[in-house]
């Protein structure tokens, strides 16, 4: 499976995408969109629209995972974080593809195992879990590459397969030895 | 001049179509582009695109003025607000339109003469300047009225002629007399 992950924002927009399994995953691409400042709105959205559009086209993703993104953050940049996370899930919707949005906190718990990760921890372990020789830059671009490994994860997870066991229950599972259980909390 | 006004929304996205001169508009087409609540947030998105897209090929509006967005109101609305906020300004800018936003006080400021005027106010008065038998329904889509209007105004006042004068300061003028000066601050 192949999931195009997207932390939306109109400065940077990351993108990443990743090719499961969930236990094996490549990165195909990563990259940030940058808008500039001292556009309009209007264009910037456009742009970023557009670069979408292309992205979905070359890298034919399966699905798409999405920051979701909460307004107690910062005000100022809480707006244009709203209205890049409209074109991010209408480019997605007319490339009819399923959509999953996820909090920065599922995010964290996926690719860390801790909901309360900071972002060195999370570049980290994407490059880790990618085998990727150094931390993907900016941050941006590593969040997609998370967002797309969550997702990853949870659809291995939602399938109910071995093959879809997240990379640290594999890793516990191994650490284990032959014939241990997993217990699973459910969701 | 044609302006379309849009008062942005997911569940209720007003629309509403004014053609000038400022001091005599005329209201071309009102309404509101609802989504189901039940659909995931980026069918919805794309259901309003294709709305706004088709409204705009159909009214040939010269101008776009939409509601500037404010994330202190309601947390829970506010992200599908902005999420509709940044489609409605994309429809924009790919039909090569200039979008100008309104905040909601400069709105009021222009159809009533005061920024703090409530719903019926607003209603009340795109009705009378609209020469309208009723208010229109719901509350969204005279909203987007009265960013038409609003958006007349601003155009008509940045180019100082008589012609744009707006509704309210013709009135004053008609009911001060001829000869009567009118003084405008700068803004």
């Amino acid at each position: 499976m192949r999931v195009l992950g997207v932390d939306p924002g109109l400065s940077r927009c990351g993108i990443g995408v990743v090719e499961g399994p969930s236990r094996r995953p490549v990165a195909l691409r990563t990259g940030v969109v940058r808008t500039p400042s001292g556009e309009p709105t209007s264009r910037r959205l456009a742009r970023l629209y557009a670069e979408l559009r292309a992205v979905i086209s070359q890298a034919s993703p399966q699905a798409v995972a999405v920051e979701r993104v909460f307004f107690n953050v910062n005000v100022r940049t809480a707006m244009g974080v709203g209205q890049a996370a409209g074109v991010v899930l209408l480019c997605a919707e007319q490339a009819d593809l399923p959509v999953v949005e996820y909090t920065p906190t599922q995010v964290k718990l996926a690719v860390t195992g801790s909901g309360a990760a900071d972002k060195a921890q999370v570049g980290f372990m994407v490059r880790s879990l990618l085998g990727l020789t150094e931390s993907p830059r900016p941050p941006d671009a590593a969040d997609a590459l998370a967002l797309a490994l969550c997702h990853l994860q949870h659809a291995g997870a939602a399938s109910s397969t071995a093959g879809g066991m997240s990379p640290r229950l594999a890793a516990a599972v191994a650490a284990a030895g032959p014939g241990a259980q997993v217990v699973r909390r459910s969701r």
